[in-house]
């Protein structure tokens, strides 16, 4: 009997990547669709299903699929809807029964589906940093901060669904930057990839600090970490006072779960060479003495091209 | 055939409380011997078995013991081992092998052991206000700010049994308060018996403003109640205070586990007409947009003196 097999569906505000993948974390067909060009979601649900047909037939994966795994944004794992997803054109203040339509468009493979930041601590656990881990902290550093909780081998959804919501826990009590939620302080206005480009800004029109970034129209985290890379003081302090934000929330977690281990994942994750002291540094200075040098910091560990989809395909696993 | 029972253990730096229990909550014969009068472990198990088979005896429970649970500080759930219990006296800086001597002493009944807050929150769960609830996060707040957290129907303990430490969680960055733990800033320090009692000192240290408190030697939170009773500003303002920064730490919490409830114990929680409106205030405050009113905020309902007992007989149920 040939194996069974698993799709992952990473939606995004632009685009939507699916593959099809074996239990060792293989992708063996993937594509990318767009997200935005609809307003309605059955349109979106129709291109998505043929995608899949696609990529199940140049697999050689008719009739293996066992299920179908989703990270979506606002996607709720105990109802399989998308709910008020603003950044999706299709998604509006709405709740969409994505699971639902999705699993009726694909002949009843049933489907399951959290938001992007579950998936991706799904995905460590199942192929990549975490695997083998029972209790650990997923944290997304991109765009955003979004997190992902395992406990006891189980990711946390909480009593509605929507557990793991630490980039919007306060790092910055008053007069904290304001945040797209509406609250301000939040760790994500001062960890994600905008968050410490921020930063940067304010920075640079508070003092006279030469950097290399004073030449940039724009800045972005790569920018950063460029300049920090030649050794652009400014740049290497940018990443310190990041990192030490990060890591004195990341101490509050600890006390509330204790992990085995934290797990960084997301675009500014990639400057590991200069957020790793200080996050540490500041994770274990804010700790209570018995967990003090005792939690791993780790990075993910998935190839970033795949990282999406190998995410949202461990959910179907479960299934 | 004669229903089975309990028993229920709290250990204090004091005095240790244990009782025979129902299914129902029933607390049918109940002691309490001295903590503080050895040095050494090995005499204390053995007042403690001696006590319990006196009240095994009171209430006719020979051979119906299904087990026993035991509350105390610093208790392991997964080793059965009380470790660095500074504020025992025959516990120190050692591992106790606590709950290995206690069922030896008892003729091989199994023991179960947790720490104090979450003894309460099992309690809570299976006789209390959190009863059918499978996703809460306790809070007592006693002479210090304990914490139980139950995800999913079961107890968070973490990968060290250690989990859920958030009375020493940051609720001031800069310039916090200096904590027993050896950190400033500890929720603790502002929202225990004792967190309290620092701030009106320091409030009638920092101003002239008139107050019944002026009058008292030495003051408690029990007299800041019973001013705020009698209408004494300065009383209610410490109340409102001390609620505002718990509610900010709740926000947090609420956006890690998503519970249905928060449930408050202890001292501290029984001037609930005060703690009430500026708890919940400064939750819907600080929390994402999704959790706002949502999530109760509710006060154990076991009897204050049963209790410590119940709480820790409820861990025996899962034996």
């Amino acid at each position: 009997m040939a194996q069974e097999l698993v799709i992952g569906i990473d939606v995004g505000g632009q685009t939507t990547k699916c593959g099809v993948v074996d239990a060792r974390g293989t992708v063996l067909a993937q594509t990318v669709i767009r997200s935005d060009t609809h307003t309605a979601v059955e349109p979106f649900i129709a291109d998505l299903a043929e995608a899949l047909k696609r990529i199940i037939v140049e697999a050689k994966a008719e009739g293996l699929i066992r299920g179908i795994g989703v990270g979506a944004p606002n996607g709720n794992y105990y109802t399989g809807n998308i709910e008020n997803a603003v950044n999706l054109t299709w998604g509006g203040t709405r709740v969409i029964e994505f699971a639902k339509l999705l699993s009726e468009a694909m002949n009843g493979i049933p489907v399951s589906l959290t938001n992007d930041a579950n998936a991706a601590a799904m995905g460590e656990m199942t192929y990549g940093a975490a695997r083998g881990m029972k209790n650990f902290i997923m944290i997304t550093l991109g765009t955003g901060v979004g997190s992902g909780i395992v406990i006891d081998g189980k990711m946390v959804y909480g009593h509605d669904g929507f557990a793991g919501e630490l980039g919007h826990t306060c790092a910055v009590r008053h007069n904290g930057r304001p945040c797209n939620c509406g609250k301000t302080g939040c760790l994500e206005t001062y960890c994600s990839a905008i968050g410490m480009a921020r930063t940067a800004r304010e920075w640079l029109e508070m003092s006279d600090e030469p950097s290399m970034l004073r030449s940039l129209d724009k800045i972005t985290s790569k920018d950063i970490y460029d300049a920090a890379k030649e050794g652009d003081a400014l740049s290497l302090k940018l990443f310190d006072y990041t990192g030490r934000i990060l890591g004195e929330k990341l101490a509050d977690f600890i006390e509330f779960s204790a992990p085995e281990a934290i797990v960084l994942f997301g675009g500014l994750a990639r400057s590991k060479e200069f957020l790793t002291e200080p996050i540490t540094k500041a994770m274990n200075e804010n700790v209570l003495p018995l967990w003090r040098g005792k939690v791993k910091l780790v990075y993910s560990q998935l190839k970033e091209s795949d990282a999406a989809i190998l995410g949202a395909s461990a959910l179907a696993w479960e299934l």
